[in-house]
């Protein structure tokens, strides 16, 4: 029975047993990236029968959740998403949990956990989810606009790669061979090689193919119309955003320049 | 259009932009635990009606989730759990992720939050989830069986001074004090002082309360009875894990040595 | 007798023994600030009669360490010291010790303290050293060159307030007052009112107190005459770099702009 | 002219400047290692002349070293070293800088450095200190004495390979065999084979070598005769310690009950 417990005896020692906890604060004044991946995927889109190479509503559930993770976590001002996986990009000075990694890591992959089932329905109307999907989540700090360019260029530049690779892989399977001979045929190729085989067996013009599949998905704020709004007896125009998603070219600097709030068209600077 | 992309040019900086991310590793060796605690809960046990001081369903889905938790994570020996927090203990030799705490600490908060959503309905049939709940995570390390055991009884002890002062504190709220009253009233009071308020004022035997509001829920790995298994013509005795959730008190030794197979029994040792 | 030691059995375990070491690298691409500060440098000055408030031949002991640290360590590109601190600060790609925080630090401390113990007759020919002096040190990564330069700004005006304070009270005490007169007599007087004090009660105009005690020493880096050398038939300018010892502003922007290789001239980027 | 500079503007950052600074804290309850190491001594010791393959002036010069460590930070209860190297063991419940690793190990590195160049004219009267030396320190933390028990166990049995290997190598030099090929010709041999080289063809049996060269050097408190102290007008007895050097078998069992206050004669434990 609990109520004779000893209670000053365990006060003692609350300040040791608080002791073991440690803090991991993320650098100040840096960009700070959190990355969920998929926990056992593989499996996960079989067992759903997710089409092959891409399947478009588990990609718009991906996005969806996304775009609710942006809702919910306002330090958040840009993701990219590829697959099962997704990169969330914090302002540099935010101060969510006070920077504290555990914290915000658990949070935003919790958060987008419970999004995805809570989702699933609406995505999937026709398919029952079979058990709970989850996600495991890392977060990087990078000091610099460049480097934080430089990381969303290189998933960007990793989703191309794969998706040339799984869309030449699928259709031979799909033509009758086995995944192990797929996988000899198209070991070693380079980019226009794919591109050839997808177009002379196939018939299937790469560049044809969604640019969701081919670019990945990047969900954002976006300004909107500034909106009137009276501030004591003055009209006062006040920046409005919205969450948008788009399937846009990431490395390159147009859509950075074309959207200067995020902050990161400048790059190379002292 | 990305296949006119450099690809050299990403290349050459992968091993640079690979070089920001870092290891958190977990000291070897040691008990890790990770503490869940639910994120605006608050808010969302009012906006789903939950009963005050206690919701069994909440409760019951808590240990729902973290018994399907155990399961999915052979490592977790023990569990306990509390209110909107969940405390798991994973054996001192775990491998798991490596021992990478941001892997741990997010894939097992992100499978919490999916199971929590997926077991909603059949726990609160008549209810509609509103929007999805989420947990924040963090990982902290023990080196010895003792001071493990003062962080689980540091939380019991905790459920139990929480669950007097939140069963005086609705009662009173119920009788029809405003919350501010209610908390002025109780404003110093000691146990024995809160236990007579009970008795007195609502005929309530705080001792005769359900054991899961007074002691918390524990849920960890049982052996039952070793089942014969033929390997190489010989039978041979195998031990089996089964997971339950059970109201006990973890505080005294006794709960430990009935259970050996935790080696979590013997604490003073140099 | 060691020869018979069960070899085979330590080295199953060498893993594991090694599992325990960690690596806490510092975040590439950002500034790196180690800096040192003497132990018990308060009874370190007294034993050795340190002159009050400044002892010139103790800062000239630190400053000869500071520039042979410079020398020694090739990617240190600035330093700043005042009274028995110094801040050292790396390059921000330097790959000294891989980033590894604890040996960069340790490396340092130990060559500066190796260095001060050698130099000590040189400097103060007239005394003996009684007993080894020590220091401790830490390491602090900065992301801009802002916070770099303001890093350094707060350093420096330290240094201007301690001195300002430091010249008072040591003027004081010497006119016979008592050390917690001083003190009372100090309390809460403007920057202002400390100069009337020196200049009407002692007939010293602070502003005339050497550089070296109002603004501190800097060591770094500058570029000397590039010298001409043949390499493939061809006379090629390169840069030298010779070590300097200042007694400069470094808070305003004109240091910085007249050291440009030093790569802090420019801050507000985005 | 620093008097001018805007006080204020600077002190608004200093939140800011400050939250750079972050802090590694060594977990709690666990032996903490500080292990230094000779940076480039190879290069120090044949610009010293050190006899190959062991110095024992050179070796005493570290054993003096580490007695002063052992002296100066009363929380080190044992050390051991071989080389240029040394292991400084703290007790498990030392507060040192309240354990934070930066300021524990620069300190003992520095310490170690200067308390070095100071003792050298003691220990080499005929040499001069042509340089000064250095070391790098690392922290470690082990959670239980076993674990601890096997590190110094590897650092000793480090120790005899090496030592074993060196007077292989050296004396193989001295009698005429270049570098290259007394190392092809140690190249895989055994322990066994390497006794009957220096027996065979040196007349050196191995097992009469100084112990201090084969077992390395231990530093630790020793408990002396309780000295009684008269304190309010009772005989007290309490507990002296002083610091000893030997060259002991630390991997034995029978060395730990020897000396039970090290508190590290137990190690199976649950």
């Amino acid at each position: 029975e609990l109520g004779g417990f000893p209670e000053d005896c365990i006060k003692v020692n609350l300040d040791y047993i608080r002791s073991f906890q440690f803090e991991s604060k993320l650098m100040p004044s840096t960009w700070i990236v959190i990355r969920i991946d998929g926990c056992h995927f593989h499996r996960f889109s079989e067992i759903h029968e997710f089409d092959k190479p891409n399947d478009k509503q588990a990609l718009d559930l991906m996005n969806l959740c996304a775009a609710a993770v942006l809702k919910e976590f306002q330090d958040i001002i840009f993701s990219y998403g590829v697959s099962d996986e997704y990169s969330f990009v914090l302002k540099k000075d935010s101060q969510l949990y006070q920077r504290r990694a555990s914290e915000i890591v658990s949070a935003i992959v919790s958060f987008f956990s419970s999004m995805y089932v809570m989702k699933w329905k609406d995505v999937f109307p026709e398919k029952e989810l079979k058990y709970p999907p989850y996600f495991d989540g890392r977060a990087v700090c990078y000091p610099s606009n460049e480097i934080l360019r430089d990381y969303l260029a290189w998933r960007q530049v990793d989703c191309h790669i794969n998706n040339q690779y799984n869309t030449c892989f699928w259709n031979l399977v799909k033509s009758g061979k086995s995944k192990s001979e797929a996988q000899s045929y198209l070991k070693g190729t380079q980019a226009r090689e794919k591109n050839e085989l997808l177009h002379k067996e196939f018939g299937i013009d790469y560049n044809m193919l969604p640019l969701m599949f081919r670019q990945g998905s990047s969900v954002f704020r976006v300004e909107t119309e500034n909106s009137s709004i009276m501030e004591n007896d003055n009209s006062v125009g006040k920046a409005q955003t919205k969450i948008v998603t788009e399937y846009c070219n990431i490395i390159e600097q147009t859509f950075w320049e074309a959207h200067p709030h995020l902050g990161l068209a400048a790059t190379r600077c002292p």
